[in-house]
C-alpha cells in the first residue's frame, strides 16, 4: 500500500506533531486497514517486524489492540511490563539493580527490534504531570526507531485518532460540526491526557469544540492555547463551558469523561494531594450521563474512550442500549488506527 | 481440513453440551493434529487470526498449549493475567478503576480478536462454587466470539478432551470400558472442575464410570444427574463407591485426583471454610496412589490431569516409572484437542 | 544454511562444554544472521517451532533478544515468569499448590515446544551457588528438547557469546590479545555468572587473559582451574591480578562488571550473608571506570554485559561518548549468537 513506511523512523507522541493533512491520512489508511480486517484479506506489510509495548500501567484495549495489531500487520509485539526488566527511569530515580536508564534501554531495544511503544501515567509517574511524557521524549530521543505513545501524563494520541475516525465514520464531514469535551464524574484518580489529546484533535479537524467542565478542572494552559490556536488555523471554534447540560445542547458528538483536578497534583499545586483531589471531585456527582439527557439534547453520538466507570461516568443503559453510541466502535477503531501508525512509521 | 471452522462461532464451555457423535468428532480431528505435529506437517488452518488467554490463575499445561497451539494454527495468542488489565468482574463486585465490566471486555475483544478463552477458579472466583462458570457465561453472552472454557469451578472440558483422547489411543474402544475418577488426598484447597468434567465425559462416551470418594466429597447433585442421564443415553453405567481399593479392580482406568468437600465452599455450606476443608481433607491421606496398588488392581491406565501431588496423591515411582501411565500423553493431548477447538470453532 | 540444525536436541548450558571450533562455528553463523538481519534477509530457519522463556529473575536483553530472535527465524517464544505457573522446583523445596517437580514442568513444555531456555540466579536460588545451575541441569536431564542457560549462578555462556562476537568483530584475530576481566564496584548483591563465562570463553578463544579484582572477590576454584586448562590448551594466558589499573595497562579489552565476594554465600561460607556482602564490597568503591583511565591504558575496547551501573561501576561518559565502547554491540549480538544457537540446536 502506497501508504506504508511514508514516515519511516518517524515518532508518534502527539497528534499535534502533525498537520490537519497528515492526520487524515492516517485515518485514510485506518479505514483501509478496517475494511480489510472486516473482509480478512491479509495485510501482510510488515513481515518480521518487532515492536515493544512497554506499559507502566494496566490496560486492556491498549495492549490487546497494539499486539493484535502488529501480529496482523506480520510483526510481532513483545508485552513488557516495566517490572519485568529494570525498571527504565530518569536519571534523577536511578536504584541500582532496580532501574536502568531510560537512554540505555532506549538504545538496546533498537538493536532488537523497529518500534517502542509506552505507557505511563499516574502513578508510574508519581502524579508529578509532565514526568511520564518526559520518559516518553527521553525514549524517543535515544531510540534509532520510531517511539509511539500508548498514553502518557499529558497526551493519548492514539485514542485520538481511535475516536476520530469512528466520529467520520458517523458523519464524514467533521469540519463544523460540534465536538463537546466534557468532565463527568468517577471517585477515581485520572490523568488529563484523554480530554487534552481529545480537545487537540477535535480543534484540528476543524470542528465547534466546546470543553466542558466544572471550575477547577481545567486543562493545562499550553493545551488550551494550542487548541486555541487549531481552531484559528483550521476554521473551527473552541469554548469552554461550565455546565454539561447547557454544552451538550445541539452537539453532534459528545465526549463526557473523568479527569482529575490538576491543582491537587505538582507542578500546578505545591505537592501531589490525591485525597483533595477525590475530595473535591466528590462535589460533582451530579456529571454524569445517561440517556434521558442526551435524547434532550438532540441524540449526539456518545463517545467514551473506556473504560467508562459505570454509575460513574455514565448509567449502564447508555453503554448498553443507546442507539448512538460510538463507545465500542471507538475501541475497534484503536485496532485499525495503531496498525496505519505501524504501518507507516516502523522501518 | 474438513474439520475446519465446521461450528464457526460455537462456544465450548462444557463437553456435556455437546453430544458424543460431535465429541468424537473433536477426538478425531486432535488425532488428525497430533500426526501432523509429529511428523511436523504445517497446519496453516487459522491464519492472522487472535486468541485472547485469559487467566485469573496459574498454569502450565494450558497456558503454553494454548500458546503454542494457536502458533502452530498460524494464529498468535495473547497471554492476559487479570491483573494486567482493570479485572472483568461480574456487576457486584465493581470497584471504580480496578475492575470493569464482563459485558465491556467481551466485546471490546470481540473487536480484536477470533476467541476468548477464560480460566477462573479458586480464590478468583471467591470459592463460591459456580461464580467462575457465571463469568464464563457472561462472557459468552456478551462476545460475538466464541468463548472456551480453560477451567472455571464447575468445568474443564478441555482436560476432559485431552483424557479421552490419551485413554481412546491406550484402548481403542471405550465404550464398556471401566474408568474410575477418585478422590486422592492433597494437602490444598481445589476445585471440583476435573473429577465433574472427567464423570461426564466418560459416561458420554459410554463408559462403566465409578465415582470413588470418601463420604463428604459428593460431586454436586445436577453434575451427578446429568452422569446417570449419560449412562442412560450412551448405554453405560455410572456408579458411587467409598472405597478407592475396591473400585480399582478390574479397572481399565483410574484418574485419582484430589478436590475439596464441597460443604466448606458457599453455596453448598453456609460460609467459605478454608481451615475445615483443610481439617476434613486431611483425615483422608491414605487415599494414595501408589505402584502397589495399581499393579494388584490389574495394571490400570493411572490418569491424572497434573500437576499432580507427589507423595500427597501420588507416589514419585508412579510418575516416574509406572509402565500403564498416561500422565505425560493427557498433557500432550491438552495441545492437540485444544487446536481442534479452535480450529472448529474459531471464525 | 548448512549450519541449522547441525546439532539438533543438544543442549546449551556452558561455553566450555563446547570446543573452540564449534564456539567459533556459532560465532560464524551468528556473523552470517547479523548481516541478514541488518539487511533484513529472512531468516525462516525454524517455522512453527516454539521455545519456552522461563525466568525466575528480570530481564531486558535476555527476554528481548530471545524473543525477537525466535520470531525472526520463524518461530514463537512463550514468555513464561515463574509465577505465571506453579513454580518448577527441586524435590526439597516442593510446596503443594505453589510448586512443580522440575522433572514434571521439563517432560510436559517437552510435548508442546522445541526447546527451554531458563533464567535463575540470586533470590531465587537462594545465593546457595549452584542452586540455579542445578535446576538447569535437572530441566536438561527430564527435557527431550534442548534447554539453554539464559544466566544461572554459575555460568552466563549466551552473554559470553555476545561479548565474543562483538570482540572479533572489533579486532579479528583474537589469539594473543590481551583482555581484562575486571571487578568493579556496584552497591547491589551479583552473581558471578558473567566474570566466570567471560574468563572461560576469552581462555577458550586462546586470548591473554587477566582476571583483576580485590581480594575476596576470588571466582570458584573449579572455574579457575578450567581457564587455565584453557589457556593450557589453546595457547594463551590466565593470570590474576589484584590492581585494575595495572591490568588495564595495554589491554585490547577490558571488562569491568560487579561481582559479590561469594564467601557471603553459601556454600562458600556457612551462611547467605548479604549485609556482610554489602559492606566488604562497600570498601572498594574505588574500582571504577571512567574515560581518563581508559585514555592512560592505550584506549582499549571498553566492555560489559550490561545493565551498567552508571556512578558505580561506570561513569556515565564512557556510556555515552567513549569512541571505544562496545556496550551496545554486545547488546545487540544478543540478538545474532542466541539465534545461531536456537538455529543450530533445536529439532
Amino acid at each position: 500500500m502506497s501508504y506504508v513506511q511514508m514516515w519511516k523512523g518517524r515518532d508518534f507522541l502527539n497528534t499535534n506533531d502533525f498537520t490537519q493533512e497528515e492526520i487524515t491520512q492516517i485515518l485514510d489508511a485506518a479505514d483501509d486497514l478496517r475494511n480489510k480486517y472486516r473482509s480478512m484479506v491479509p495485510t501482510n506489510y510488515l513481515p518480521g517486524r518487532t515492536i515493544f509495548l512497554l506499559f507502566y500501567n494496566e490496560s486492556l484495549r491498549t495492549r490487546n489492540s497494539f499486539e493484535a495489531g502488529m501480529f496482523q500487520l506480520g510483526g510481532h509485539a513483545h508485552f513488557v511490563r516495566a517490572n519485568d526488566l529494570y525498571t527504565p527511569s530518569l536519571p534523577e530515580d536511578m536504584v541500582a539493580y532496580k532501574t536502568e536508564a531510560v537512554s540505555d534501554v532506549a538504545r538496546v531495544m533498537s538493536r532488537f527490534g523497529q518500534a517502542i511503544a509506552i505507557r505511563i501515567y499516574g502513578d508510574a509517574a508519581k502524579w508529578i504531570i509532565g514526568r511520564g511524557h518526559k520518559i516518553m521524549e527521553l525514549f524517543a530521543k535515544w531510540s534509532s526507531i520510531p517511539v509511539i505513545n500508548m498514553e502518557d501524563d499529558v497526551y493519548h494520541p492514539t485514542q485520538a485518532l481511535a475516536d476520530m475516525q469512528a466520529a467520520r465514520t458517523a458523519r464524514p464531514k467533521l469540519q463544523g460540526k460540534k465536538f463537546v469535551v466534557s468532565y463527568a464524574y468517577s471517585g477515581g484518580l485520572k490523568p488529563l491526557a484523554v480530554p487534552q489529546s481529545e480537545a487537540l484533535i477535535t480543534t484540528q479537524m476543524g470542528m465547534d469544540v466546546v470543553l466542558a467542565h466544572p471550575k477547577g478542572f481545567e486543562l493545562d494552559d499550553n493545551i488550551v492555547k494550542a487548541c486555541k490556536a487549531n481552531a484559528e488555523k483550521y476554521g473551527g471554534s473552541f469554548e469552554i463551558s461550565y455546565n454539561m447540560k447547557e454544552a451538550f445542547e445541539g452537539a453532534d458528538f459528545v465526549y463526557p469523561k473523568a479527569w482529575s483536578p490538576k491543582q491537587f497534583m505538582m507542578p500546578y499545586g505545591p505537592k501531589v494531594d490525591k485525597d483533595g483531589a477525590n475530595a473535591y471531585q466528590n462535589k460533582y456527582k451530579d456529571w454524569i450521563v445517561n440517556t434521558e439527557l442526551l435524547e434532550k439534547s438532540g441524540k449526539p453520538y456518545y463517545m467514551h474512550c473506556g473504560p467508562a466507570d459505570r454509575g460513574q461516568e455514565v448509567t449502564d443503559d447508555v453503554l448498553d442500549s443507546y442507539e448512538n453510541s460510538l463507545y465500542f466502535d471507538e475501541a475497534e477503531n484503536r485496532l485499525h488506527t495503531e496498525k496505519a501508525v505501524m504501518a507507516m512509521t516502523m522501518p
